[in-house]
């Protein structure tokens, strides 16, 4: 009967029955190398990456567990489980819902409920990785499970699971080129619509419309991104982070759009610059830089290369322009749930030294952020053999409307 | 000279110096209860409400450090630091950023240059309240710290800062009923354009727009919820947390909408359901069941009573219809970030025997997830010495589109 329910094929399942597989297969390696018996997963990305699970409901505590054979489990809030069922391959055997009186408790925590289960499973003697460093594993996670399961060792598994995600299967690149078509048209309404004592948080409703409306053309809506829009104008646009305000956009001052195009959870982030009025030679030299940089890193993007080499051609025209940029230029892309499309693996910095291979994806976030200013003109890339994909066609300039 | 920069208001300060001057005198009176010297405050939402500090930066890690005199500190990413001068109060001197390779290294961690900043001004020996079950105080987080600071003592201030946040100022709740504006606004959209056919990302585009854009009568403009719209049909709807996808609107289903309308990161949720065609014999029930039970536990939302009473109230109501909620049923709201527009302190739910005061804000939530449909008619409320306030005006009803 378990059997049948899990050959089923669950009604939202995004990616075929195979691909999950192949992507357990190759977490399990990465397991065996890191001498783990189990995994437990708490990144919402890595746990839709596994199992397909998808929801907002990683404001509680939840998780996968994967051990070395049989389904992953998912573990999550009672009235959560529900979401499971609609989402996850697994069957019902392997969903696992915790009581309410968990949730923001003094008394309980949900993790108890997990070491139990795990104990129940695995054992409790098990080596378990845990993600030591993510959003969704708290300090208080870790010190229940340390509490509840005494005889088992626990190793930092930090980026096992994301580092599988690097390099994209057809499918993934497919979800992705669909983001690409959203966020161009996500650039065009910004052109078209951006003028002086127009309202920034009109802009950014036109700015999530045309990132989510179905098209006929496309035969796709779009998703939530795992950031929202960016759109700080003048000296706020030193800031990188600054989110808007219902000011109306000036006359003489730049404004940079940092959004992406999001489908199925897959992110095409893509950064573009609006000057009203007649630029000043601060942003005209800026895109002069930036173009030319960008251009050199785009050159090294290709297999064989490393993460440092696009970083490394990028930061010398930089410099020859003497602009001083003191933070990376990028970062790995694909699957995100909020608070960050980046994947937090590969960094296009100097000193990362991961190998580029085919089909890893790539925000080449070549963003300045000044003492009263900020620029940003960006690509997303998918690395080929012989140079990248530029996966958006948005002209790559600064865009003027004067 | 830094007094000078100190004595200048930020230039996005959403409230006056003396209330946030109130807020931390508060906060140091449950600190020294707590037998604390100093706090580090990874919530955002506390970081927001001890100084200002407003942007999307926390997915990499930052806090707000407050010891028992002087001004708060903001430590974070070295180009969130401009973000921080933009929105807080404070002056140079207590803005703090780090280097980018401690960016998601694998190396080196941020809390190592925070450990360094508490023993450079309050020693490395005192007492320290963490946040040790917040989404953005990892496991590895508080390892760092208890490495790098090993004569500190611990102890775990989860939930200090939001029970201090529990009782609104008039200017918050000026906030709120603005936020309450806009998710009337929000739901008249959506009553207007669901209809069979009508595909549930335009739907969302609609939403976002009716939050966000800009209102002459109003005079503001709105802000992102913490949380991205829910509007789950016919079985989906039995998980309270997924999220939309392309599909149409069907005839004879119900959909739920949770949603928020926010101003300046103050939050009024407010779901409502409509059905299209006519509606089910469940659904007629549990509008009756519902709407019965929100009375009654309206009538005892007022200062003196306690939280569980509210909830006591409407589920002897749900359990004479022989309906089964076993999840809590409404939290405490007001300022949040993602990924969470709850407070996280008080829950509606037995055993919960907070007192009630004056100006306590709360999501009466009263969602039911069932089998295989889904319910959702809520209110966001002001406790009153004799009766609640009522943030919004939307009808009380199920809505039918037939």
């Amino acid at each position: 009967m378990l059997q049948e329910i899990n050959a089923a094929p669950a009604p939202n399942l995004p990616f075929s029955r195979a691909e999950y597989a192949a992507r357990i297969a190759k977490t399990r390696r990465a397991m065996e190398a890191a001498g783990v018996d189990a995994i437990i997963v708490s990144d919402p990305s890595n746990m839709a990456w596994l199992t397909g699970y998808d929801g907002w409901s990683f404001y509680v505590h939840q998780a996968v567990v994967l051990g070395m054979d049989g389904d992953p489990v998912w573990f999550g809030r009672g009235q959560d489980a529900n979401g499971a069922r609609r989402t996850v391959f697994m069957g019902e055997g392997d969903i696992i819902g915790y009581a309410d009186h968990y949730v923001q408790s003094a008394e309980r925590h949900p993790m108890q409920v997990l070491a139990a289960e795990i104990e129940k499973r695995w054992g409790g003697s098990g080596r378990i990785g845990v993600e030591m460093d993510n959003y969704w594993f708290s300090a208080a996670a870790f010190a229940t499970l340390q509490r509840e399961l005494p005889d088992a060792r626990f190793a930092d598994t930090t980026g096992l699971v994301n580092w599988q995600r690097a390099v994209k299967s057809e499918a993934e690149l497919g979800f992705m080129r669909n983001a690409a078509r959203l966020v161009e048209r996500m650039h065009q309404v910004i052109f078209d619509k951006a003028e002086p004592g127009y309202r920034k948080c009109d802009l950014v409703a036109d700015i999530y419309a045309a990132g989510l409306r179905y098209d006929e053309a496309f035969g796709f809506g779009g998703d939530y991104p795992a950031l929202v829009p960016l759109l700080p104008s003048g000296v706020d646009a030193s800031a990188p982070h600054l989110t808007w305000n219902d000011d109306p956009l000036q006359a003489g001052e730049g404004t940079f759009f940092e959004i992406a195009g999001v489908y199925r959870r897959y992110h095409c982030p893509l950064s573009r610059t609006v000057f009203l009025g007649k630029p000043t030679q601060t942003f005209l030299d800026a895109e002069k830089a930036v173009l030319e940089g960008m251009e050199a890193g785009l050159e090294m993007a290709r297999a064989g290369n490393r993460c440092e080499d696009i970083a490394n051609a990028f930061f010398a025209v930089l410099s020859r322009y003497g602009i001083v940029k003191d933070n990376r230029t990028g970062y790995s892309i694909g699957l995100s749930y909020p608070p960050d499309w980046g994947e937090r693996t590969m960094s296009l910095r100097a000193g990362d030294r991961t190998e580029l291979e085919p089909n890893m994806t790539f925000h080449f976030m070549t963003g300045l952020w000044m003492e009263d200013w900020g620029f940003e003109i960006t690509e997303s890339i998918v690395i080929g053999e012989t140079g990248p994909e530029l996966l958006a066609n948005v002209p790559r300039k600064l865009f003027v409307k004067d």
